[in-house]
């Protein structure tokens, strides 16, 4: 289960000396058709690195062909100015080349430290190219999936298959810096189905719009982020309308929950969800409110459901509610109701790694949920010791 | 130097067994006048405490006119419903009759933890109030600022006096949750200058826009904050136009730096001055989104001098900036110029408390300076164990 479950893809991953510490930190994936249509989103983020500035022009240019995707970790590549650029450039270009495409058909994602990408950087991935698509084959997708780590601490990989024939595979990494709008996450999905760029497209934004863009670990934006679809068309199946949508979406959840789970220093994976909205936007914007709220998360890290942080939390937002009739339920214990103190806090069980925490506004009928973590000792110690 | 320090001020403070450790939790300031002008500011927050409401509306029957001021720590009533409302206006009405005067000219400020303020919480007050009135005196400036401390280390008060012959006192607490639009923060200025109550209002808002607005420590914004002032005119000095305005802000900019000071767990006080901007409005924005940004704030905390995630979080704002040519300097160290790396991290010296980070925009001529802290693990220990 990973980016070469689907047929049509090789990949491959392996250590070019960007990292001090010598572990893998080049990966490809490949798309050997018969179709090569794909698409991506990337960072909000108005501070946008340089792999980003990149594939996304690349991506416009080449009209949603994908030959490739060349990812490297050790190295952010972003605000290292017109140098970084190149760099990016190069790497597509010599990609281009050893695979006979165009460059524009080549996407590129980097990450690590930002300022990171000098002379040395350059020519660690200049000179492993040749090796990587040489090494590159329809078992490397869990190598490809190692090399992109950073802090991570261990490898993120899914798969589905379709009882139609076709399948989807993905690997992602991310371990802090999740945020809306994406953040130093890179994901990359692949499928055999038979999907034009625009299906890619269509259904990539779907996808993420609820997913990816609802995990708010910690409220940092990356300058890095970038979810990439390929798909080769390999399996010969154009989905039925909905399915490839809906088993994307599937599988992007799944990564998700995965990076949430291994988010730094991270003891509790929280999933706020907000009902009774006036609209999706107040549902969501809510959630995020709260997701954000330091005074909340380290609450949770506390084991303690300190209820009053999550509606002064909602208080900041623009969305509709009435402070006197909204509930609180943390693990199924409602211990807010109408705006005050219902059943007692102290029957909250907040021990499990997993945490629900239900809003009713009582406005509406529309809800989210937003996915976020605990603010820990531990993510204060790996964040304080990033760069040094 | 308290706000006993101006002429025609009693105050007191005491324990009424609001807080489980007995200490002092109960103030008050008279203002014995000849005038009893005032002015007060309120959180921005929508979910609004109970005294806040009270205080509100009572400033606004009253024209203005303020008598006294009860403050009380060990329990913010706030979303606990109908009878807390009723707690503060009794609280009022209680003080009222003792002074001989309006429940109206009184108002009422509470900090502790949300959800707290049932039967106990009211009868401790009522009761205490003859005795807290009875004690008021004008040595009791100091007794009144060490009652309404919360997890503050120590008492903040702040004077000054004017050559003219008048003078300003004051007292803050707050060591956490202090955001935008004033967060726990309870702040009281008096004066015995002769002022309206407009004239009041004007000074009042104009200093704390500048001030207390601008700082932001954990970006976690207090249902409870109000900033009041209260004017006796008993120097019968009228201040020449502009001079009261501009010691009331220094005064408030005193207290901003003794309450940033304190701020839970912090290890540094970061200065984050913003300039070239192209609006006042930018520079905020801006420095509010670096001073918010966790990955920046625990390298703070790791004397790691992280430039990236400086960038990163200018990113994430609607600022007018271009990624490409953006200075970044951290204690007087230009370690990023025009986007790209300048001066090695390595000769940025964090040890000290005070950092300095100056960030120039190049796209026009204002500025604003944003005061926080680090992310420390004293704040994630001591927010993830409040209210257990």
């Amino acid at each position: 289960m990973s980016v070469t479950t689907p047929a049509g893809f090789r990949a491959a991953g392996m250590a070019a000396g960007l990292k001090a510490s010598g572990g893998p930190d080049l990966a490809i994936v490949i798309n050997d058709g018969p179709t090569r249509t794909g698409a991506a989103v990337f960072t909000s983020n108005r501070a946008q690195a340089n792999p980003i500035r990149w594939s996304r022009q690349a991506l416009t240019h080449s009209d949603g062909e994908v030959r490739a995707i060349v990812l490297n970790s050790g190295g952010a590549n972003c605000f290292t100015g017109q140098f970084g650029y190149e760099t990016s450039a190069l790497t597509a270009s010599e990609t281009a080349v050893l695979l006979g495409t165009e460059a524009a058909t080549i996407q590129v994602c980097s990450t690590g430290l930002i300022g990171e990408g000098g002379e040395a950087f350059r020519t660690a991935i200049l000179t492993a190219l040749p090796l990587l698509v040489e090494a590159a084959s329809p078992e490397g997708g869990l190598a490809a999936a190692n090399a992109i780590l950073t802090t991570d601490t261990h490898a993120k990989t899914t798969s589905y298959t379709s009882p139609q024939g076709w399948s989807i595979g993905g690997m992602a990494k991310g371990a802090g810096m999740l945020a809306p709008g994406l953040a130093t996450m890179l994901v990359v999905l692949t499928t055999d189905a038979a999907l034009t760029a625009g299906e890619c497209d269509h259904a990539l934004r779907a996808a993420t719009a609820v997913t990816f863009d609802r995990l708010d670990s910690d409220g940092a934006m990356s300058t890095n982020d970038q979810v990439t679809l390929l798909a080769s068309g390999a399996s010969g199946v154009t989905p039925k309308e909905g399915d490839f949508e809906a088993a994307l979406a599937d599988v992007c959840s799944d990564l998700a929950l995965q990076l949430l789970g291994d988010a730094e220093g991270a003891s509790h994976n929280i999933a706020i969800t907000v009902s009774g909205a006036a609209s999706v936007a107040d549902a969501v914007e809510v959630g995020r409110s709260i997701a954000r709220n330091n005074l909340f998360k380290t609450a949770i890290f506390g084991n303690d459901p300190n209820w009053g942080r999550v509606l002064a939390a909602i208080g900041t937002t623009r969305a509709a509610f009435d402070p006197d009739n909204v509930d609180v339920t943390i693990n199924g214990v409602r211990v807010c109701s109408k705006g005050g103190p219902d059943r007692p806090r102290g029957l909250v069980d907040l021990t499990p790694r997993e945490v629900s925490l239900d809003i009713n506004l009582f406005t509406g009928g529309e809800s989210a949920t937003i996915w976020t973590n605990d603010l820990t000792h531990d993510y204060v110690h790996e964040n304080s010791a990033y760069s040094s």
